[in-house]
């Protein structure tokens, strides 16, 4: 049985001023919060330390790696959040499907029928993903409650294609075309990984997380009317478990341009989006009190310094001294500059 | 010297009142009218027949094979423009870079430094790439007047992608990276690609072409400020070159949403876009003067038969009857059924 997140003691969470927290509820923290998509990753020396102890894989099926992992960059920077160190697919094997990273990941096979849909096994997160929750307990009690502790699970489309075309794709053809070719298959595997995910993000939330971010990293190659007629439905449902569970639920399309009405409907309290459009244009398109939280282009942590402070400080102009979370618009890239990313934090608080 | 468009007979240009000429010049024709993003393709019996006996590359550098693969589709189908059949990256090795397919472009270096751009060679039409010009000439010498002909070439951002990483990528990371961090030489190479291209554009229309697409395949990486400022007044140039021919200028870009204010105030006459938001939006950013082409989503072709009718009724209800070229938001897939493509052609003449 879940423990509901009253029966966790209180230092087993996030202090409600933290920055964090304060800034998702729609108010104006004591400093802006900042955290870093993928912070915990191979642009750190210390990550790449421990990927020569463990693979990849090993590394997100071992609480003590994974917990050790999340917490180095709040160790190196000044951050605001931790967000656990996993990976969108970490479900998969256990809905039935092997996969393997080279570099990218490669499934065992893909799911594109009915039978196929329907042969993909729900899990169950205390029995079949020990590790992730561990790892969420673990990190939330070795962090003050000043700083708040992120689980994520990827949104069903995103997911969606992955399982439909097996590896990455630059404009995921066959996943749109299942949308338009077989609109009952399509609409069955995201209620089918919607059905997986759901209780995960609900134990994700109970084992410890402050809040549980979406990733819809591919959204982009949407249709509007697409994405909210079919897909947006279902992110939807892992949303509002975060919320029930108690968590601060994080909206975040990778694509939100064309998607931000259906995002600003949602009922995620932060909304995530990534660099293609200034916070003002979208802070126009989204209710008050939802928080923005974004959106430096990823590659601008390539840019000489002064450079960079000017872009942070447009990003950070343009949201507002409320409701902000400042962050990338996508994963930080692995060839980034440690040193580049205290800069963006630096100029952030400044900001 | 490039002879203008005056010197060549009438015949060898599109009739005023062909469709296609008619819609991008604003107006109502007798019908709407129809072409289809890489209509001369893989997914066609007699070009996959073409290519048992030529590879790609000798198609695009042999004119009377050219000129047979871009006929094909408009014998096919009742089609109002013919696409001159080549590739964005043809005047890559006239500009010093060989390349080969494999199956996507690999470019046999990068350009990434001053230095880099500064070895680019700026090829001269007549002597680098006279197979282009003379598929040009012959297809619009085989065409009657009411059908127009369609040259293109790559947007400079586009091009630029291509050199900077020299193969295909799905967010093109070291572009931006490029882009941001040495914001000199993305400019002198964007500036070098528009030198490069235009006596192109020029030397297209002057052989035979009614309008030429400027394509920028890969823009939706971008944001809205960096494409408006530092992409869009190099394509800008190509599509003056275009104009100033005599010719149709159609500014395409995969990423139309976020651009949509820069490329309302081109100078193009036609604003080409992807299937992310329906023309109705795209409708109400674009001066009244402007047609829209596009814009079905390709996946589209891969629906049951009163699916796809539908979607295209609704392209076509969005756009209105005036001033709109129904085509793809993207290239047509090589796996298309080429019947589903009549059924759409079909549909959007009805609508």
């Amino acid at each position: 049985m879940i423990p509901s997140p009253a029966h966790l003691p209180a230092v087993c969470r996030a202090a409600a001023d933290a920055p964090f927290l304060v800034a998702a509820r729609g108010g104006r923290p004591r400093r802006r919060p900042v955290w870093i998509m993928r912070q915990a990753g191979r642009y750190l020396p210390e990550y790449r330390a421990m990927r020569a102890k463990y693979s990849f894989l090993q590394l997100c099926g071992d609480a003590d790696a994974a917990t050790e992992v999340t917490l180095q960059p709040v160790r190196r920077f000044d951050l605001d959040a931790a967000i656990l160190f996993t990976d969108l697919l970490v479900p998969v094997p256990k809905m039935g499907i092997d996969l393997h990273y080279d570099p990218g990941p490669v499934l065992a096979r893909t799911v594109r029928t009915a039978a196929d849909v329907q042969a993909l096994r729900l899990p169950e997160p205390e029995r079949d993903l020990p590790v992730m929750l561990a790892t969420a307990t673990q990190v939330r009690a070795a962090l003050p409650p000043q700083v708040a502790v992120i689980g994520f699970v990827g949104a069903p489309f995103t997911m969606a294609c992955y399982l439909i075309e097996g590896r990455g794709s630059k404009q995921w053809d066959a996943t749109r075309r299942l949308l338009h070719a077989e609109p009952g298959t399509f609409d069955a595997l995201l209620r089918r990984i919607t059905d997986a995910l759901e209780p995960l993000v609900t134990a994700l939330v109970c084992a410890g997380c402050d809040a549980v971010q979406v990733f819809d990293s591919w959204a982009s190659v949407l249709s509007a009317a697409d994405y909210a007629s079919r897909c947006a439905p279902h992110t939807e449902r892992l949303l509002q478990a975060a919320r029930r569970a108690g968590g601060i639920a994080i909206d975040y399309c990778n694509g939100a341009v064309q998607h931000i009405e259906a995002m600003a409907r949602s009922g995620a309290e932060v909304v995530a989006v990534d660099w293609r459009r200034d916070l003002g244009w979208f802070r126009a398109q989204v209710p008050m009190q939802k928080a923005l939280q974004g959106n430096l282009d990823p590659t601008l942590l390539f840019a000489a310094e002064a450079r960079l402070r000017a872009a942070v400080r447009d990003v950070c102009t343009a949201a507002g001294p409320a409701a902000h979370i400042f962050n990338l618009g996508h994963g930080v890239l692995p060839d980034t500059d440690p040193a580049a990313v205290a800069i963006a934090i630096d100029e952030a608080r400044r900001a």
